[in-house]
């Protein structure tokens, strides 16, 4: 048998097409419910605009242009993304304004993201002199346009510049560079966004909307504009729209909804709902008390706990391995049989789309689309 | 622009290539030390033939045919896969003789396991007499013969018969279903694998053998023989070669020596050394205690604790991130500048892997190779 003989009698076939019905999606798979996904998206973007500010979803939650191209089609002002290859299929795709919410070192990430500035509106965070000057001298030697937000540190104690006269002088050095466009500030606090409780949310939200007042107060002191203030993520948008300290919302998981989401209490006014399911088959039914379904950890991350059972289900997950998840009920007959289908909601949905190729779009009883995850493993 | 150009104008260049210096391979990315990683290979070839059973590695710790090409030329019998579609670049690169160490639901990925066991020796798991019946009926409708194993639980509690009756009934009703063949026992205990006292876990091995030993001894009496027995893991390698209740090893980690594996006790008959590491660059140094590294969950899994600093190194990862790694050090100066080079110990080498389409192979200060991670992503 020739090589390419031997290719083609052992091809994987796709784990779904259009207009199956939901039964034969191969498992484990990565399912979206359009239905529930859509409502998601206009909740955010009917919050964002009734408040007057701007929705750039973040694009490392989903790492899916079909995703994106959805969120501005309802009126998105672009995407956030956390890396320079990340950006790439997007681009690709037609996405025109891409807002790098990170820190960028090295030579070739830089060479990239100058091609990236002639083909979309870029900006990037910068939170060091030195970045300033490999920016300034990387857009000197390739080309291209770069606008620049200096990230400063709201208390995630991550990255970002540590005080207000330290963001200001960064700002200067990057007005007095050729190619380069000081366009405002970043403001993430990522530890916010997981607290359950709502009051204790607002009450931290509020405290680190302070710190960027007072980076703004030295700023028009210094008599420099911030034209574009972003941050915020799902859990803190209901507060962070209102305020006043941010132009632009980040948010990423608020699509999906997962399990880490699900957890945490949300007010009368906001709410998001599952979309996104891995779907998985039970292949081992050892005992009455448990069931084994084909979903590990190289098809749900755990780093966040367990995948969770939808609301309802009448059993749990207890455990997960590299290709199996553990469910057991607390009587007998709850469990689903050998060879039924399961949902389970993923505990993070960051990194979970980022061991999918692609994402089965279903809505009601069949799959309408199968999506690429075209930047699943950017991540240089 | 025609989109064949856009395309051009953005193509991403590979993270390295042979003959690089290690400090232009671009970040994050994996690397394997080779000269370690042989070291590893032969360590683990020379206990199993000490002891006279065959070594056949699990191939879902790395996905990488270059890995198992290595690992068989040393001297294993061929490699474990844990899902079907896992197999096939290996049987596309050469590999011979797989066993499917795992249960199999669902006509897709049967029709599948047909067509790999015209193309190489396979066996694959039951623990259910449905499961029998269905693969017998794969096997009748799509032709083949397939080689099967009853795999028995032996205290995991995940998959597996609970009896040695239920052993025995399972076996004998492989035996009824033309083009299947009775090959033998799984008996895994991954619970035991990471127990850190190495006289626990050597306790445990024994008491897990036991289990094994009493199932064969109602083999033997039903007259059944079971020509392999496999198992075990590098953790219980040690003690599962020498109690004499399996034919065969099925380690998978050893040739990388993961976070998770260095943290257990071991013998000073035996020992794995480092050999796998992210490599990320420090991209942001807000303030001289805390340093941040391009490393994050999109590249290294977590779900077994965030990755470590090689030893000596004088300060440690705290935190981890979708894209982030947040560096301490207990005092000023320790920490590695902006712009260099850190590398990190992945705590779980299996999912790990899966989050990479290559691993850069380096020897001394060079790259040697760019291998393929072939099977990342397939866990149908």
């Amino acid at each position: 048998m020739t090589a390419l003989n031997q290719a083609a009698s052992l091809s994987i076939p796709p784990a779904a097409r259009a207009g199956d019905p939901l039964d034969v999606i191969d498992t484990p798979s990565l399912i979206l419910d359009l239905d529930v996904f859509e409502e998601n998206l206009r909740t955010m973007q009917v919050l964002t605009e009734r408040h007057g500010v701007v929705l750039r979803p973040h694009a490392k939650a989903h790492k899916c242009p079909d995703v994106a191209l959805r969120q501005i089609a309802l009126g998105a002002v672009g995407i956030c993304c956390q890396k320079v290859t990340e950006a790439v299929p997007f681009v690709l795709a037609g996405v025109r304004d891409i807002h790098i919410s990170n820190e960028v070192m090295g030579v070739a990430k830089l060479e990239l993201l100058t091609r990236l500035a002639k083909q979309a509106a870029v900006t990037v965070c910068v939170d060091h002199a030195r970045a300033v000057d490999a920016l300034g001298g990387a857009v000197r030697t390739y080309g291209g346009q770069i606008g620049v937000l200096v990230e400063i540190d709201i208390g995630q104690r991550r990255c970002g510049v540590q005080t207000p006269a330290d963001a200001v002088a960064l700002a200067r050095r990057v007005q007095s560079m050729p190619g380069l466009e000081f366009v405002g500030l970043q403001a993430y606090q990522g530890g916010l966004q997981h607290k359950r409780s709502l009051a204790l949310r607002e009450r931290a939200c509020i405290q680190a909307a302070g710190r960027v007042r007072k980076t703004l107060a030295a700023f028009a002191q210094a008599g420099i504009t911030c034209a574009r203030v972003t941050g915020g993520g799902t859990g803190s948008a209901e507060f962070d729209v209102a305020h006043g300290a941010y132009t632009e919302i980040q948010a990423g998981s608020y699509p999906f909804m997962d399990g880490q989401y699900a957890a945490i209490d949300w007010s009368n006014g906001l709410s998001f709902k599952h979309s996104l399911f891995l779907t998985g088959t039970v292949m081992s039914a050892p005992t009455p008390e448990r069931v084994v379904v084909d979903i590990g950890l190289k098809s749900t991350s755990a780093e966040c706990g367990v995948p969770t059972a939808p609301p309802g289900a009448p059993w749990r997950c207890i455990a997960i391995n590299d290709e199996h998840a553990i469910l057991q009920a607390p009587r007998a007959g709850a469990l689903p049989a050998l060879g039924a289908r399961v949902r389970l909601i993923p505990s993070h949905v960051d990194p979970t789309f980022n061991l999918h190729d692609t994402v089965v779009a279903v809505r009601g009883q069949k799959v309408e689309a199968v999506w690429p995850v075209s930047a699943r493993g950017l991540s240089r």
